[in-house]
C-alpha cells in the first residue's frame, strides 16, 4: 500500500478507510492532534503527473516572493494568464476558494436585505432587439433572422416592470459590455445587481437603500466570513474598508478636489479615474470612510433617462457611489413623463424609434421611480482590496479572453514549460 | 376638484392628501371600513385616455367568460399577444402581480435551502467560445472577431467549478435555447437553476437534494404565499399539487405504462410528451403525488457526459423529475474520468477539440460529482397549474417574440381596435 500511496500524483482524489486515533506526539502538518491509521486507500481520480502548475506556487503571496528574493531562494511565479487558462486547477488555491465564498455570502445577504424591504426579485431578458440604452458598444447577434444584442443593463426592462405596477424590484444577472477596456476593473461580462424602486418624495430614498444595503452586506461579511477574509489576506494583504456612509454633492466634491488637492475639473464635466481616486483619498482622510455617495451630477454627463433637478435643470437627480476611491454604482431618478423623455432622448441623439416600446410604457402612467446598478465583481474586488477584477470572476471575459483557454494552441506549451520548472525547482 | 378628479384617466397615478375617517355606513368597494376625505389631489402621471386595454378585461377568468356567455353579456377578450405586446400594462393585473411574487419567493427559498446545505452560489459566463454541449441549436454571436455563442446551460462551467475544488455549487441565471419550439412550455431564454455537487457514494444523493429542495420550496410557498396563490386561482383556477416525493426506475415507469395504460415505449427509447403525461396520471392515481423522479435511464438517450451504470452500461446514473406529468428537471452523475469522457464524446459524435478546455479540467483529477438543471418558469407554471410558460416570464422570448412589441407596425392598430371596443362595450 505504501508503494501505491507514494505513486499517487499530487491533487489526485482518494477515498481513505482507517482508524482515527490520537497520536502520542503532535504531528507536523495541518491536523496536529488527530491521525488516521489508513487501512484501505482508493484512488478515485488520478491527476496527471505534471500539473500545469502547483497549487502551492499559485498560492504564494507578495510577501513570500519578497522574502524569497531577499534570501536568494527562487520561487515559481504563476502568471495571471496561466492561472486563468487553467482555472479548474487555479480555483483550488485557498484564496480563490475564499473569494468566491465571500461573493456568494455577500450577494445572498444583499438579496435577503432587499426582500425584507419588500423588493421583488425579477429576471429580465438578456437578448434584446436593437441596441440597449446606447453609449458603449454592444455584442450583436442574430435572433431567428432579426437583429438583436445582449443587454448592457436591465435598465429599460426593470423600469418597465415598475410601470407594470411593482413598487420595488431587483435583479442579479449577467450584464454584457463590448467595450475595449483593458483595465483592472472592467469585464466584458459581469454580474450586475440592479435595483429600481418607487420614489415617494425624493431620490435620496434610493441613496438610503444603497447605504443600508451595503452597510448590511459589509457588516455581515465581516461577522460571518472572518476565516475567508483572513485566507484572502494571507495571499493578498489588504486593509479592511471603513464604510461609515457619507454623502457629498458633485459641487462639494469638485470644490474639495480644487481646494484641498489643487485638482481642476472641467466645468460640469465628469471626474476622471484619477480625480475619483484623489477624491476618495480626500474623503477618507477627512471623514474617515472609504464609502461615500456623490449626488446631484450635472445633467449633461448622465444618460438621457435621468431626471433633471426640479430647481436647476443644469443638474440632475443622480448619484455615483464610491468604494476605496473607485466608482461602484451609478444611480438616479428616472424621467417618468413620456414627453420629457422623448425630448431628452432627442437631445442626446438617440433614435426614439429604437426604444419605442420603452417609451410607450410610460404612456400608461408610471409612478415616480429611480434605481441604480452595481457590478458584483468590482465590489468584491474593492471590499477585499484585490488589484484585479478578474480575480472575482470564475471565468472572466475581457476583450481578449473568451475561454479559460483562449488560444488552444498555447496550452500544451504552457503545460510543458511550467511542469519543466516545477519539476526542477520544486521537487526535492 | 371634483371636475379635476373626474377628468383623470384610468390608471393615472395620483397623490392624495386628506383626512382618514370611519364612515357611518359600510362603503361599497375594496376598503369598506375606512374612507379618506380628500383635501388635495395631485396627478403624478397621467395615463393616455385610451389604454391598449383595461386591466379589468385582462384580469377576467374563464369562469367569468363562461358566465357572461350564458347570460348573453359580451366581455372584451384580451389575447395573449396583445397582453405581451403591452406587458408594462398587463403586469398590473392581480394575477400577474402574484405570479412574479411567487417566483421571487420560491427561488429565494430555494437559495436559502441550498446555502444551508453548504452550496456556494456561482455565476458562470453566458458568452462562450464554440457551441455549448451540443444537441440543440445555439444563438451565435461575434465576440471581438471570434465565433461565440450563448450558453445553452452552465453544464461545463459548473463542472469545471467542481474540478476547481468546490464541493457543492448552484447557479440561477439565464439559459438560451435557439430551438424552434412553439409549445406551451418552451422559451428561447429562461431562468435556469443549476446544481452540481460532490457525490460520496451514489447519485441518489443528488435526487435527495432535488426532493428536499422542492418539498421545502413548495411548503414555503403554500405557507407564505397563500394570498398570491388565491389571487392566481381567481383568474386561473387550479388544484394545488400533491408533492410527496416518489422514485421509480425508468424500467418500472415503462412497465407501468404498458401494463396499466397499454402504452408501448420503443425499447430503450425516450418517453414522448404524451407518454410522460400518461405516466404522471398513473403515478398520481397510484401513489397520490404529482412529483416523482424517474431514475436509471438508458445511456443511449442521455448526454455524452452521463455516467453509465457500473453494473450495466446500457443504463446510466441519471434521472428526470416530473411535476403534473411534465418534465421539470434532468440530472445525472457525470463522467469524471477523462479517458471515458473522450470515448463517450466520440461515440456521441462530438468533436472533442471543441470542448478541450472542459476535457482538460478532468486531467487534474476531480471528485465524483453529479447535478441537475431546472427551469424556473416551467416550475412556477406547473406549481400554479398555468397553461402557458409565457405567463411566468416577465418579457418572454420565443422564436417569434424578441420584444414586448415584436412587430412595431402592429401596435397602433391594436390600440385603436381595443380602445374602440372598451369604449363601446365597457364604458357606461
Amino acid at each position: 500500500m505504501v508503494s501505491f500511496a507514494t505513486s499517487l500524483t499530487k491533487e489526485s482524489i482518494v477515498d481513505v478507510e482507517g482508524v482515527i486515533s490520537v497520536p502520542d506526539k503532535l504531528i507536523t502538518g495541518a491536523t496536529q492532534h488527530v491521525e488516521i491509521q489508513v487501512r484501505k486507500l482508493y484512488c478515485i481520480s488520478r491527476a496527471v503527473p505534471n500539473l500545469p502548475f502547483n497549487i502551492e506556487d499559485a498560492s504564494q503571496s507578495k510577501t513570500e516572493f519578497k522574502k524569497a528574493e531577499e534570501s536568494g531562494e527562487q520561487l515559481v511565479r504563476v502568471g495571471q494568464d496561466t492561472k486563468l487558462n487553467n482555472r479548474g486547477l487555479d480555483l483550488r488555491t485557498p484564496a480563490n476558494q475564499a473569494i468566491f465564498r465571500v461573493k456568494s455570502v455577500g450577494v445572498n445577504k444583499g438579496r435577503q436585505f432587499l426582500l425584507s424591504k419588500n423588493f421583488v426579485e425579477i429576471f429580465t431578458p438578456k437578448v434584446i432587439a436593437g441596441s440597449s440604452e446606447g453609449g458603449a458598444e454592444v455584442f450583436k447577434l442574430d435572433y431567428k433572422g432579426k437583429p438583436a444584442c445582449l443587454a448592457q443593463s436591465p435598465q429599460l426592462h426593470k423600469q418597465m416592470t415598475i410601470c407594470g405596477g411593482f413598487d420595488r424590484v431587483f435583479e442579479v444577472g449577467p450584464v454584457f459590455r463590448a467595450e475595449n477596456s483593458y483595465t483592472h476593473r472592467h469585464l466584458c461580462e459581469f454580474v450586475g445587481l440592479d435595483i429600481e424602486m418607487e420614489i415617494k418624495e425624493h431620490y435620496y430614498e434610493v441613496c438610503d437603500i444603497v447605504e443600508e444595503l451595503f452597510v448590511e452586506i459589509f457588516n455581515h461579511l465581516n461577522d460571518n466570513c472572518c476565516k475567508e477574509l483572513e485566507v484572502i489576506k494571507l495571499q493578498y494583504p489588504f486593509q479592511p474598508i471603513k464604510y461609515l456612509p457619507k454623502r457629498l454633492t458633485y459641487d462639494e466634491g469638485v470644490r474639495m478636489l480644487k481646494q484641498e488637492a489643487g485638482v481642476e475639473i472641467e466645468p460640469m464635466g465628469d471626474l476622471s479615474t484619477e480625480a475619483e481616486k484623489k477624491l476618495g483619498k480626500l474623503v477618507s482622510d477627512k471623514y474617515n470612510t472609504d464609502f461615500f455617495i456623490l449626488t446631484k451630477f450635472p445633467l449633461g454627463i448622465r444618460p438621457f433617462y435621468t431626471m433633471p433637478c426640479h430647481d436647476n435643470s443644469e443638474y440632475s437627480n443622480s448619484f455615483d457611489v464610491f468604494l476605496r476611491g473607485e466608482e461602484i454604482i451609478s444611480g438616479s431618478q428616472r424621467i417618468h413623463d413620456p414627453e420629457m423623455l422623448t425630448k431628452r432622448a432627442e437631445q442626446c441623439g438617440i433614435d426614439v424609434e429604437t426604444i419605442s416600446t420603452y417609451m410607450d410604457s410610460f404612456r400608461n402612467a408610471t409612478r415616480l421611480h429611480g434605481g441604480f446598478g452595481a457590478g458584483l465583481e468590482r465590489i468584491v474586488m474593492l471590499f477585499c482590496g484585490l488589484n484585479n477584477i478578474r480575480k472575482c470572476s470564475l471565468f472572466p471575459r475581457d476583450p481578449q479572453r473568451l475561454n479559460p483557454l483562449n488560444d488552444p494552441a498555447c496550452l500544451p506549451m504552457t503545460i510543458l514549460f511550467l511542469s519543466f520548472f516545477s519539476f526542477h525547482l520544486i521537487k526535492p
